[in-house]
């Protein structure tokens, strides 16, 4: 693609370098910031280095925040005896929207990956060991990644905890709520067969 | 949505302004930005900072450029006589990359539109009958949308000109290639058989 500039090549190529934009999209996307008024642009940019720059992570869960301590982790209505460890900040946000979880997160920042070099210290099982460690926490919900990776995580982790009276529980697998058998692939299908639940009749 | 951050809240919003990115895409890729480290960051909006900052537009013809004139008008492998007028510097790409012209362009910046009021004197008209007056154009491509408004700044571009001996002509008109007439709109389908063209059977 000849783009007549190499500014607006190097814009290009440095928007299509986020996730799921494409050059088409990119091009689409320079040419729009290019046209639009220098403030624009500028609120743009500036939105983005304040959040890199001045963004907190909390200092208890890893979620991000504003503050020392995330709203989460700080809110005297949520539970604070249930814990939901997950990978990333976003499944905290998924897992929030499902509005079924009242207790706190812990933020792992990943699994164990040892394909792609994250190691057990790359990942924040250190400050969750000490969170148990100080006695509050009476259940960890494992919301990992059902791979062997997110498996392993959770045996390690299992292992870390194993002499502190804590429950500890994985999302239950199987198939979606609304999806057509049909569709379901073979692995899940068949070990939602597997792990079948009985039905009450009288619920 | 909850994002427990201003910060982050404020880079989802200002992402979400770009056209086509939903507030759910804006989310992806500000906490992609977040997990970026700080280079990648950085070296991304330099490279929007910089376009918007240096970027040039042609003397002659209003497209980008990194100098005074584009490689389009500065290249002497162009046929300087035929000139295609166009609303925006995308349709002068798409142009190029038909590899079907090799004339040179003049991009307007838009087309006359009242009801959201673009007048003639908020487009590159003036410097396009300048280049007439100057005598060197022998034909003018007018590649503009095929709606009222560019119906419009044709016919009102034909009459600022009308005392010099251009050529004037429009795209043609009709089915798409590899199209199929069951899709085709029916505006579309019923000129394209008003204006159908000979079958030459010796081609």
């Amino acid at each position: 693609m000849n783009l007549s500039s190499k500014l607006l090549e190097n814009a290009v190529f440095a928007i299509s370098s986020l996730p799921g934009i494409g050059k088409k999209s990119a091009l689409r996307l320079a040419l729009h910031l290019l046209q639009s008024s220098e403030d624009e642009v500028v609120s743009f940019v500036e939105a983005i280095i304040h959040m890199k720059e001045k963004i907190k992570f909390c200092k208890k869960c890893h979620h991000i925040s504003d503050e020392d301590l995330c709203s989460i982790c700080s809110s005297i209505k949520r539970d604070q005896s249930t814990v939901c460890v997950v990978e990333q900040i976003k499944d905290v946000m998924a897992i929030e929207n499902t509005q079924h979880f009242n207790g706190l997160y812990h933020v792992l920042g990943g699994v164990i990956a040892p394909v792609d070099g994250v190691g057990p210290q790359d990942l924040h099982i250190d400050s969750l060991v000490k969170r148990i460690e100080e006695g509050e926490i009476k259940e960890l919900i494992m919301a990992l990644s059902p791979t062997i990776e997110g498996d392993t995580t959770i045996f390690y982790i299992a292992k870390q905890i194993k002499d502190h009276p804590v429950k500890m529980s994985t999302l239950s697998r199987g198939i979606s709520f609304g999806g057509e058998l049909e569709y379901a692939d073979e692995l899940t299908l068949g070990r939602s067969i597997l792990s079948r639940v009985p039905y009450h009749k009288d619920e």
